[in-house]
């Protein structure tokens, strides 16, 4: 493999052999292929394309190139994945359903950027919990609770890693088979025989029309297949925030009242189409779904798994034990129905009150965030609250600012599908 | 400006802004903008296209991102360019007719890569001669002799030489408007008011067809005339070489035989016609350079310029003084009329003999070379020699394997026009 064959070949719109493909990015890898060549290669592959094969071969040499994990030893191993959201605690919910269902639930997450928020960040604010873990501990904790979240190990398809840094500085994010790939390389080296992804259309996500997500979908669900996974995509509005809790702590806590039959309605929508999805990947009955649910199993799931990962389990009954912000409610100037709550302008709120990161790495408030009292097709009164803020007086009158132009109203409501494809 | 945005801006077909651009090369230059970011830019620009004034722009930043001469108070400066042959000794004729005419010939010039040879490494094969020199003594030659030809300056359009070794490993050479403004930044930088370029067209041409050399011209001639400057370019083929001599030492003896008058016709008419082109971009008399041919004027100027850098001026009357390689004769294996000889080949067959570079920075021998006794038209019995094949007992096999493939006789000669066009 001559690296400037290479580059040349896909720049005059060729297709590449799987070995040359793998060879240049495992080159890449070892820092024998300088990172200037893939720069030029990406942006070749970005406007030129990558089809079906090549963006699987790329998410299959991208998954191999780390640690592996292999679950299949244990009973109906599902994973799932986000394409990120605002309010987004789906997987707070899903996985402790699924684990309650007679599946195993191991999965990697990551952190928050941006507008988006993260599992891992999440998770954090419950005193105590750890999501570093080795792999021993991984697999020890999918076998005893049914139910692990692992902060994203760098040891995981760390070529995704390096290709990502790369992409951001050279303005090759935005690429369907490059975006699909990264995702998938990831839940491929986790391991799990099933894969439900949970693709985000709308203001709040990366996707902003149901066009741009279906392709994401398929295309996802085509590499999950040609890997020998079973996938199932599903397409979910993110016009509005998902539930009425945006922020870390008091996420939590929603996924705990929803846990507990409490819930929002578009969060438990949401949640049940996906665990029913993942339950008929592995032949499992879909309706286990909302037992689990209903039951309380899949809440005294949730329990175990805070403690097994060090967490203060009795925050299920005591919400106290969570950190809380200043609260600070933020009342309509009009009276009106609720057409939309952008989420968007709801994420950069949060950013705004320091609970979310403009770059990697920086720290997080867990008690700060937005506390929807009104969504989307709900009436007000004029002085009437719309939110709550929770704030550490830090940033409040942006996100004020955010909030308040985040909420539209008119005479009636719109109608707001929320699951809108499966794929 | 914002390096990824910038990117991002030619990755989706738009145009840029004329300060973005140098703000981005010229951070490249001081290595605040990351090679692997213009790899990126270098792609997208290949594949989207950079317009008329992006070209212009980027080949300016190019001239002033180093030294740039100021030849206006020298009589008429004209300066030449080849877009690189085989056989093209044409500046060694051109320079001094122009110099003979009254105008100053002071040029920059290169080494030769691949199959094609450089003007500094044939004049180095007159013994003394030295293409180094200080900007004073260039000066000072041009005022004094009217004809100076130095080795590329690297303090001559530095941003060049760095773009291009990046082109070279990113696959982004051949790319027009980055093949013009390459060109085109050394010629701005170097000073000439008037520039002739000699745009090669053919098999043993970089330019393989007309229509991609009309573009380049057309390309090079906007850039020249957007900067200010008086540009002609004259299309000449390259199917056969150029005159009969390849090599350095022997292609110096060919020049020197045809300032004496006793030249072959092709090699004539490509340098009369280019000197012409100068002559009247600098508002002077045609006929000046066919006059300054017949009179010895320009064989005089030829002479005062080799003995002003050093070389030994009696090799003007006395060829032995130039180093020639063992002789060896080709034959025809059968009797015909020349169709063709293969410029490319027999380019590479001057490679094999060890005349030629393969990567920048080799040594070349000056003795070895290829004198084609049958140029296209002539006829040729069975057991008569075709060329003369000069070498040092090196590569000598693999040369006369391309130097047979390189001959095509047929029943009748083909026509083979020269002059192919005017831009």
């Amino acid at each position: 493999m001559n690296p400037v064959a290479f580059i040349r070949e896909k720049r005059d719109g060729g297709k590449h052999r799987r070995e040359d493909l793998e060879a240049f990015l495992l080159g890449y890898l070892r820092d024998e292929v300088a990172d200037y060549q893939v720069a030029a290669w990406l942006m070749a592959a970005f406007l030129q394309g990558l089809d079906r094969e090549e963006t699987l071969w790329l998410t299959e040499a991208m998954a191999r190139s780390g640690k592996v994990l292999d679950l299949s030893s244990l009973p109906h191993p599902v994973d799932k994945h986000s394409s990120g959201g605002v309010g987004d605690k789906v997987s707070l919910v899903v996985g402790p359903v699924l684990a309650a269902s007679g599946c195993t639930f191991a999965k990697m997450s990551g952190r928050g950027l941006a507008h988006t928020g993260g599992t891992i960040d999440k998770l954090e604010s419950v005193p105590g919990w750890r999501g570093e873990m080795t792999e021993e501990e991984f697999l020890e904790r999918a076998r005893k609770v049914g139910l692990v979240i692992a902060a994203q190990s760098p040891d995981l398809a760390p070529l995704d890693g390096k290709l990502y840094a790369l992409r951001d500085v050279t303005a090759t994010v935005e690429s369907l088979p490059l975006i699909a790939s990264s995702i998938m390389s990831k839940k491929l080296a986790a391991g799990a025989r099933s894969i439900v992804l949970d693709v985000k259309v709308g203001r709040g996500a990366f996707m902003k029309t149901l066009e741009e997500a279906r392709l994401l979908a398929e295309t996802m669900v085509q590499i999950g297949q040609g890997a020998g996974r079973k996938v199932r995509a599903v397409l979910t509005s993110m016009e509005a925030p998902l539930g009425r809790a945006v922020g870390h702590a008091i996420e939590v806590r929603e996924a705990i009242e929803t846990l507990k039959g409490e819930g929002p309605e578009d969060l438990v929508e949401v949640a049940l189409t996906l665990a029913e999805e993942g339950l008929r990947l592995e032949g499992l009955d879909p309706a286990l779904a909302r037992r689990a649910l209903e039951s309380g199993k899949a809440l005294e799931r949730f329990r175990a798994f805070l403690e097994a990962q060090g967490g203060d389990g009795r925050v299920v009954e005591d919400f106290s034990l969570l950190p809380l912000a200043e609260e600070l409610p933020l009342v309509a100037q009009e009276a009106g129905v609720v057409q939309e709550v952008d989420a968007y302008r709801v994420g950069l709120a949060l950013l705004a009150l320091g609970g979310g990161r403009r770059r990697k790495g920086e720290p997080i408030d867990h008690g700060v965030g937005v506390y929807l009292l009104k969504k989307p097709g709900d009436r007000v009164e004029q002085g009437e609250p719309l939110a709550l803020v929770y704030h550490r007086n830090r940033g409040l009158e942006e996100a004020l600012a955010h909030l308040r132009s985040a909420f539209g109203l008119g005479p009636e409501a719109l109608p707001r599908p929320l699951v809108l494809d499966l794929v």
